[in-house]
């Protein structure tokens, strides 16, 4: 049984996060190309939008997941930096007019309005790019197999039946009445399949098994569903300025939420639930796993 | 030297895309999900777009090139499905209103026009995902290195450096006036690494070694080249209907091409000389190679 939010070193997992995401900084610095050329102005927008600040925790997942097993640092950090930009292209993308048409991400100009839509359009296709490319490096590991399941396993949970296909489930929800089987699919599609990949990369990388992928991807399925009800929390409670982006906007769209599902109050409740249930699947690795059972408790402080 | 437009079996060629590009859809039909559930829009849309004629021109550079060296039909069908599915992503987003702003794609509505600008944005980062899924199948070649090495070269072709560089720096070409050594980069980045990569793949299939993987790139950029050239010359002198697409768009977007600094008779001796080079690269593989032989020159003659 997990010990309450309260016992739990949630100090720490903010520590954690900070000097993670410094580390996973530091490869994206050497890993995105310079701005030079004629074309400089996609490498630019590709950096612009990387480097962003955020809380970097699909790298975190990966490259906590890879400690478990003693991979070491560098492989981690490069499969981390792969998982962040592509995670980036998504926010760039999802941002553009067509999409939820965001001006504001992180507290800064979006993407396309810092630069313009097609150079936006543009920068997101070349972080997706670039995502593969530095998987299928061998610096990344030395095993062509491994460079190659990463690759595979991160175009699943990008692709259509994943990350973009949940997107347009998002998308097309103001005019669907979705239940909340089809939310809670929709955000394992969006969200979920990313979390779950960055948390079994660590396993991928150490070779170790079936056993701990599919251990690493349950805690992180209950991870992300945590996530998204602190996130769509903070949407329906939160102010701007802590959100860094613009808030209210599901109800404005008149997408349901889990939260609007449940209540506030259920939503905290569900959300608890999976954070204990999280915790149990790490069981298995003792307190080497410490730092990342508290995280989903952490998010949900955040929400209170 | 090789033998003159005329003496060279190009009703051959002809026939050899269309049964190549047979072979290539058969293989997509099984590798794009069907469209079902709430997000089968997405799905739908990258069909569309994929099924929409064209020559299937990369696809056959890497059956043709694939050939040479006896890889397994079903490999090289994989990787080159691949290929059309990248390039299909690139003319779906360069479509977009943001973009080049078409109506029309060989002859159909394009994807945004036929969908909506959000599902063509998601359809083309589907596709764009889904290129690097297939080539990291194992049922792409048993070796896991191989895979690795497809999807990095394909990344590298298709990223900020390549592809996506090269239509940054044709999305600025009105504002800067480009001399003929920035077009010519401009199109080997835009046009010319995907080909470059479509060619080498067949040898990367094959393990064939560094020499040949150079001497099929080789090949590949002197007939991008003499490709873009005749797609220029069709913009300047074709018909929409024999274009399938809106023609006269370089001129009037005030873009300068190849066509507009060499005059079209300069272009097609251009053009002449670049198949003479590509031919001539191929000579170690003697009549094995005819076939790949023939097509820039079956270009050509598109154009007269």
């Amino acid at each position: 049984m997990a010990a309450p939010a309260s016992e739990v070193a949630a100090p720490d997992v903010s520590a954690a996060l900070v000097r993670d995401a410094a580390a996973v900084e530091a490869v994206l610095e050497e890993l995105l190309p310079e701005p030079k050329g004629r074309h400089a102005r996609v490498l630019d927008a590709m950096r612009y939008a990387t480097f962003a600040g955020g809380k970097r925790l699909r790298p975190y997942l990966t490259v906590a997941g890879a400690r478990l097993f003693g991979v070491p640092e560098a492989r981690a950090l490069r499969a981390a930096a792969a998982i962040e930009v592509l995670h980036t292209y998504s926010l760039v993308h999802d941002d553009l007019p067509c999409m939820d048409d965001d001006d504001l991400r992180r507290g800064r100009p979006t993407t396309h309005r810092q630069f313009d839509e097609a150079t936006a359009v543009l920068a997101g296709d070349g972080l997706l790019t670039i995502a593969f490319e530095i998987l299928a490096d061998p610096a990344t590991h030395p095993s062509g197999d491994v460079r190659a399941r990463l690759v595979s396993r991160l175009a699943k949970a990008a692709g259509g039946e994943g990350m973009i296909g949940g997107q347009m489930m998002d998308m097309q929800s103001a005019e669907h009445d979705y239940d909340k089987d089809e939310i809670i699919l929709l955000q394992r599609m969006k969200t979920g399949a990313l979390f779950e990949f960055s948390a079994e990369a660590g396993a991928i990388l150490a070779e170790a098994g079936d056993e701990h992928q599919v251990r690493l991807r349950s805690f992180a399925r209950d991870f992300g569903l945590a996530f998204q009800i602190a996130d769509d929390l903070i949407d329906l409670t939160g102010a701007a300025e802590t959100a860094g982006k613009a808030v209210g906007k599901d109800e404005a769209q008149g997408k349901a939420t889990l939260v609007s599902i449940w209540g506030i109050d259920g939503a905290r409740a569900e959300s608890r639930r999976l954070a204990d249930s999280a915790a149990e699947v790490l069981s298995p690795y003792g307190p080497a796993a410490d730092e990342l059972r508290a995280l989903p408790y952490f998010l949900l402080d955040r929400t209170a």
